[in-house]
């Protein structure tokens, strides 16, 4: 398979809008927003950023692959940790630049690198004018110093 | 109230990823990702960015606000629409650069300017080669050539 997609530019702001085009828009680093949540719950496990090489092989293979900012390469999620995404569905936003996966989280069930299920497993706490951030999601899941070497 | 945001260069990486302290890294233009999910269900309403000024003004008094880049401008959400977000609760990611807001959608429970509930109302169907994206939420819940003028 060899998925090609629209580029936006071609299609009218309705189209792009409401339309069943698919045309991805890519920043100008060639990358995509990627909100990944949870199958059964909808939690909001993570995000990252796709470019076009990491779309088209989530797309081909059902895992999901994201493109690593700080590493700057392809980034097949799971390939050190085990903790890969097997994707269920994707939606595109009204204006075709951020995706929203929805995914069965393998391994141990850990989307963050620090071990927890999602990277978002703080949440904040308003007291006056201060604010603090609560774990409520429990202990990490694994441990990153044993899985990342 | 005058929230006062920690420098996030000012924590080690551990403290910044497992921490107590709420220390928001915005980019180089000055935001912050926001991923607002619906409280009832978690579905993904949309996304968007903050400014710290909409960061706080969010915090100080209950409602979203974010930061249009379209636009240039804090932007109080539902300041046209109607269509306000009451915040629920906010997390933070791993590395403190994106947000999971979650709200009560007012009015008529429509989050994206083309009137449907969620920005993300198109899915992508496969069929070989071939991506389209199909409208599986239903007709949009407000006429946004009536709302915006």
């Amino acid at each position: 398979m060899a998925y090609e997609f629209v580029d936006p530019e071609t299609l009218t702001a309705k189209e792009r809008e409401t339309g069943a085009v698919f045309a991805p828009k890519f920043d100008l680093n060639g990358l995509i927003l990627a909100v990944t949540s949870e199958g059964q719950t909808n939690e909001v496990l993570m995000v990252a950023y796709m470019n076009q090489e990491a779309l088209k092989l989530t797309l081909e293979t059902g895992f999901v692959h994201y493109y690593s900012r700080s590493r700057a390469k392809l980034w097949k999620k799971g390939e050190t940790s085990g903790e890969t995404q097997k994707l269920l569905q994707m939606r595109v936003d009204c204006d075709q630049d951020a995706l929203v996966l929805t995914v069965e989280q393998t391994g141990r069930g850990a989307a963050c690198h620090t071990g927890h299920k999602s990277c978002f497993f703080r949440k904040l706490e308003t007291d006056g004018d201060n604010v603090r951030l609560i774990n409520d999601q429990g202990p990490a899941l694994f441990d990153p110093a044993t899985v990342y070497k």
